[in-house]
């Protein structure tokens, strides 16, 4: 397979044999990843699975940042699910505020760039923009709608109650991540006319009034975070894309209510949000376990 | 002025003898709007005043649907602001159910076409998507960033606390709206590359169980409200642009609070957020006032 100016040589993966290696990452169509993680488990491989197909009840969630140190606390260390890149960089973000702000509440309202639906999302828009630009009709395909110049209210099929399912995870992730098992998560996962870097609007209720100095100063000191200052603010194609590190800005007190605190989070859906966490994962593994 | 292909007589503001008409629509540059209240208000004129720069409390806000029936309790019935177009749309959709959702606590993502800034954000967004679609150098101009496949954090310059001027009078206008004084308004105002219509991403917080069968009931009853139904939803190209009613989908109960509401609007922000509310307020005023 040509990547980058250099052939990589790939198998089929319901012929490997997960007895040669040690560490499993699962990436792909959910059936294939679940065939997978039965014979990389069976064959006792250390597993980092990004397929979000599997609860997390039943397979816990890891971003090392966040609970990293307490992995033998919470699993047999053998088989984690990297969360969706939304839980990653909410996780990272909230993990250094949680105590302080006693965090009771997340609301939180998810732009997800063009890319969460991989090349043919990408495609998609800017095939739709250059139609549009030129003044010709628009037949929408991979999102059933108009995507350029529009938003969508929802990502993708929702259950009978109307959520989607990545609305429900992110909210299962986050408690878990965060070891609150009350906290209360409303989501809202949208589409945007953006091809990479996704950008999250937050607001959080703690349960004391938020001491705003002592609660930028702990986001700023915090791994994985760059803190824009007010006067500034980050956005998803001018920081995030590219980069390891979530980008944070606007962290304001509510105008009504001395327990809120505001938030914009702009972060690299693919990168940290996925393929360098689930790096960063196996890395844990290796380093205490194999 | 040339307008729609008829000329159409204009004159200077400033030397208009306010005494040969009995009503005025105040929009334009806020001077040029304080310098017009004044002597409108001197020559006994009603006003309905869409410069939204005088604060609610001096200025109280009509939105006929939802507070028409109480404009002598509120005024002298003589000045009046057209509120913002967020808060027309968010009165208009809560006005229905505050009362049997007990309202404490409205969140939302305003998420703002650049037709908001006038014909310079229009065309701006479309001379970066063009360049960027050709490759050729960004040079950001009206929002000093890249607009074109991009979200912005904020839509103005923001206080000393972080907040911008219409996130601050959202809330305002919400609780004189709905006569909720106690009502709690956590607003981020957002600038996304969209040219006509706005998205409002909703998370309501009632005081008590919310019951999602009679609440849709109400939405679908309410005057200018299209409820669009699950499995389907709205989105502001497609369904808010020139349109006099706000479309309201995905209404859905909280996944981990039964008084959390959520839901989506989209809505015209140039004809009911704006023009058209103006227009129904002066029509309340003629028929009942003049």
């Amino acid at each position: 397979m040509p990547f980058k100016g250099r052939n990589l040589r790939t198998g089929d993966a319901d012929r490997f044999d997960f007895t040669r290696v040690q560490l499993v990452f699962l990436v792909g169509a959910s059936d294939m990843a679940a065939r997978c993680r039965v014979s990389a488990k069976a064959a006792g491989c250390r597993v980092i699975d990004l397929s979000a197909t599997v609860a997390v009840e039943q397979q816990p969630c890891l971003v090392p940042e966040v609970n990293g140190g307490r992995v033998e606390a919470i699993s047999d260390c053998r088989c984690f699910s990297s969360p969706l890149p939304e839980s990653v960089a909410l996780a990272i973000a909230l993990a250094p505020i949680q105590q302080q702000l006693d965090l009771q509440r997340v609301t939180v309202t998810a732009c997800l760039p063009v890319s969460s639906r991989g090349s043919a999302g990408v495609k998609e828009l800017a095939r739709q923009t250059s139609e549009l630009l030129n003044a010709r009709p628009l037949e929408p395909r991979v999102f059933g709608r108009q995507m350029a110049f529009n938003m969508l209210a929802q990502v993708e099929e929702l259950d009978g109650a109307g959520h989607a399912d990545q609305e429900r995870r992110v909210a299962a992730e986050l408690r878990q991540l965060l070891d609150l098992p009350k906290l209360r998560v409303a989501a809202t996962f949208i589409q945007v006319p953006v091809f990479f870097g996704e950008s999250l609007v937050v607001s959080l209720l703690g349960g004391a009034e938020a001491d705003m100095q002592s609660l930028t100063a702990a986001l700023d000191a915090a791994p994985g975070i760059e803190l824009v200052e007010a006067g500034d603010y980050p956005t998803a194609v001018e920081d995030a894309v590219g980069q390891d590190v979530i980008h944070v800005g606007r962290v304001r007190q509510g105008t009504s209510d001395p327990r809120e605190v505001n938030l914009w989070i702009v972060s690299d859906n693919v990168r940290k949000g996925a393929a360098l966490n689930a790096v960063q994962s196996g890395e844990l593994l290796i380093k205490d376990y194999l």
